[in-house]
């Protein structure tokens, strides 16, 4: 058979590249660093929304939608923020046939414009907490773009969330991470990331801490899935988020801000694909199963299979292409990495019997037709469960426990390495940093998420990323 | 009562502001024009992106996503679309930190870049039809903006397809108009639109045909709430989109393309609203029911109703706050236009009764407990049927039979008139855009629409507009 991809072995960036075009996942735009995202992509970007939407619903947040447009002034009022942004930003000169006045941002990100708002609602200590959220495009500049990773506009959901007090903010902030993010890319996108807090190396600019899930991918480097900031004061006092508290005097609120993109799409490549394509998870697949004739003849049973499966709960297709080769065929859904492909031909037929051919595990076995509905479902979840636990012990082997910073740099050249940060510490962070590897994150020794950075015993682990 | 709103009757457009800053739906964003969607108003949106996404599926067209950025240069390739669209633009010329070579255009529609990529998916007819939507951000620059009706930047969807004749292009642009617009519209947001074809001053940059559905607000004026084009091959010849036919020739595909957007929300308050504030017809109302809590005794009675009617099915709110005042509650939730109110005090539950109080038709009714998770969705519905019937008969009873320009011109001015497209013709057009009145689209006798402006018996609506 011909090769359809360049092998990850030989080539990781490269394979990257062809699976995103092979599987007709997306395409460069024509500005710099843009991307079209074709149906097949989009189709997976709309079930990781569906799912993260109803669980930052979950918990408690309403979602809201913030204008693209950010008068420049808004963005120079907390200063580490302008400062971290102000490369990458896309600016309005123009606009309605006129020169601006005052230049326009296109929103890199929402901090400054909610905050305005924010300062209008919030009245009163009744207010709080007030819990927003929006699905939006946003748009910061890359130098190397990488479609789904690093695109100069890309597709993410931003929340913003303002508090009485500190302790209800960092509580809102570490419930967002584990029940939205956490939750989500462990038991939907079978991705057992490791998750911490940053160094204050890594901060979001204007945060006082950020959390993050942190993936590992094929090429035993480090994905950013998403991150959750306490921002402190910092944006109530640039932006005079008051409010009345419950014994009459005036305080400044305490924000929260998180977000989880289109990156997530990049992640479950990266961190699932195999030398045949996309392997994507029962519980995010589009198409979970894809019953596929062999022969004209089984036409009209396919349909009929097609059907019991729908009914049985199923995210299924059905394949009646009887004209074009199975095996080109077969080739195609390894490709797009549907979980789990029911097969039938002529013979299978008369012996009411199908092929099951696995692309997870690997692997066919035969099921007696009548056995379909209820067999389908209990493979695909236990594919879903197969793939966390293997990905998690396969992580594992390729996280190396060491304890001195020139052991993490040889171990960080192409997989992830641990020690303690006491260890490492700050200086070894910037030593680090020379060979290109940096700390994705600090947990604590039980693997929980630190209060500060300060704690004795964490742990931090360091990799190359994307 | 103090009066929350401005009377319809005194100033309708000043009712209209009001109506969005009492009940939470919008306010205006920091650059002129812009908005900020209220979480209220965004759950409207959604719920109205949920229906109308089921229905472009249902009618086969795949989501995708497409840039934000499109180089100036494209769209100067279609001559009536860049002219049309040349006045209202938004344009980056700084990015990264430095000035950009060629100016950037913040997409004000999406032909250009969507033609592109066709052009590079588009080889074969097996390629045809090719059914595309996507939903996003879109940037006009207006001069005299208006929130949910005319804001710079607005949120909408936007399909594109293309096709291997003319006839088939035509078929899918009124299956759009008609299955998902018209359905939704009617049966959703109980707006009983005009459909039909614009006349070619009205058409769309570069369309060969635009058909619309046309909604009458209530101070008589009327509505686009979203419009299908023909785009013919003007598209397809500007962006190259050729394909080998079944016959082995070369031929450009036909296009379409076809939007609506948050303006929708904009008509539902405008078709429904009145005096008190919103009315949400059931079927697209985010909040069905609030079950009330009279006092604070029966607030464990109202949750299990709540339980109750969530569990038939029901979009119900409990409204638990004993402590702030019956009225003052009654009046917000009349003022978010939630169709039915339950509303439960202590000798109701005495008497195992309720009140349910009607938005839509008006009036209140006693029902007992153990009837309420039939009676409720028994009533949800007929209140739909109910509002979507009255509000036909009362615009039917504000369009003018005329039969010249002049009765035209007149009965135009608060209201809609209609009269032989035969005796307006273009010239009557001219005549009456003098007034600020419109054609706003041209029907057949029995209500279908045309095919040309130049079948005979054509009749024509006009009316002033948003």
């Amino acid at each position: 058979m011909a090769r359809v991809l360049t092998p990850q072995a030989e080539d990781f960036p490269r394979w990257y590249q062809d699976v995103i075009a092979k599987a007709e996942l997306a395409d460069n735009g024509p500005v710099r660093g843009t991307m079209v995202i074709r149906p097949y992509g989009y189709a997976l970007w709309e079930r990781i929304q569906s799912e993260m939407d109803a669980r930052i619903k979950e918990c408690g947040a309403q979602n809201a939608y913030f204008p693209l447009f950010i008068p420049q002034s808004y963005l120079a009022r907390e200063a580490q923020h302008v400062e971290g942004f102000s490369p990458e930003l896309a600016v309005v000169t123009h606009a309605g046939g006129k020169d601006l006045d005052e230049p326009i941002i296109v929103r890199p990100t929402s901090e400054t414009v909610i905050g305005e708002f924010m300062a209008k609602w919030v009245q009163s200590y009744r207010d709080l907490p007030l819990l927003l959220n929006q699905w939006a495009n946003v748009v910061r500049w890359e130098l190397r773009p990488r479609i789904f990773l690093r695109t100069s506009e890309f597709l993410w959901q931003e929340g913003h969330t303002a508090h009485a007090t500190e302790q209800d903010a960092r509580d809102y902030a570490v419930r967002i991470l584990h029940e939205a993010y956490e939750d989500l890319m462990v038991n939907v996108l079978a991705v057992p990331v490791v998750v911490g807090r940053k160094t204050k190396q890594e901060r979001f600019a204007g945060a006082t801490n950020t959390m993050t899930c942190e993936a590992m991918t094929r090429d035993g480097k480090a994905l950013q899935m998403g991150t959750s900031h306490e921002l402190g004061q910092n944006f109530a006092k640039a932006f005079d988020i008051q409010f009345t508290s419950a014994e009459g005097g005036r305080e400044f609120a305490w924000t929260t801000s998180w977000g989880s993109s289109t990156r997530m799409v990049g992640g479950v490549i990266m961190v699932h694909g195999d030398d045949d394509g996309l392997r994507v998870p029962p519980a995010l697949a589009p198409t979970q199963v894809v019953v596929m004739a062999v022969k004209p003849e089984v036409v009209d049973a396919v349909h009929k299979i097609g059907a019991d499966l729908k009914a049985a709960g199923v995210r299924v297709v059905v394949d009646d292409r009887a004209d074009i080769p199975f095996g080109r065929r077969a080739v195609d859904w390894e490709l797009k990495g549907v979980p789990v492909r029911v097969e039938l031909g002529p013979r299978d037929l008369e012996a009411d019997s199908a092929t099951l051919a696995k692309r997870l595990s690997g692997g066919k076995t035969p099921v007696a037709l009548d056995e379909l509905s209820t067999e389908v479902p209990r493979l695909l979840a236990a594919e879903q469960a197969a793939m966390l636990e293997a990905t998690r012990v396969e992580r594992d082997s390729r996280i190396a426990e060491v304890s001195t910073v020139d052991q993490a740099a040889e171990a960080g050249a192409d997989a992830w390495a641990k020690l303690p940060w006491d260890t490492l510490g700050e200086d070894g962070e910037a030593k680090l940093a020379q060979s290109g590897i940096t700390v994705r994150c600090l947990t604590r020794a039980d693997g929980s998420v630190p209060d500060s950075d300060t704690e004795g015993g964490l742990v931090a682990y360091v990799a190359r990323s994307y």
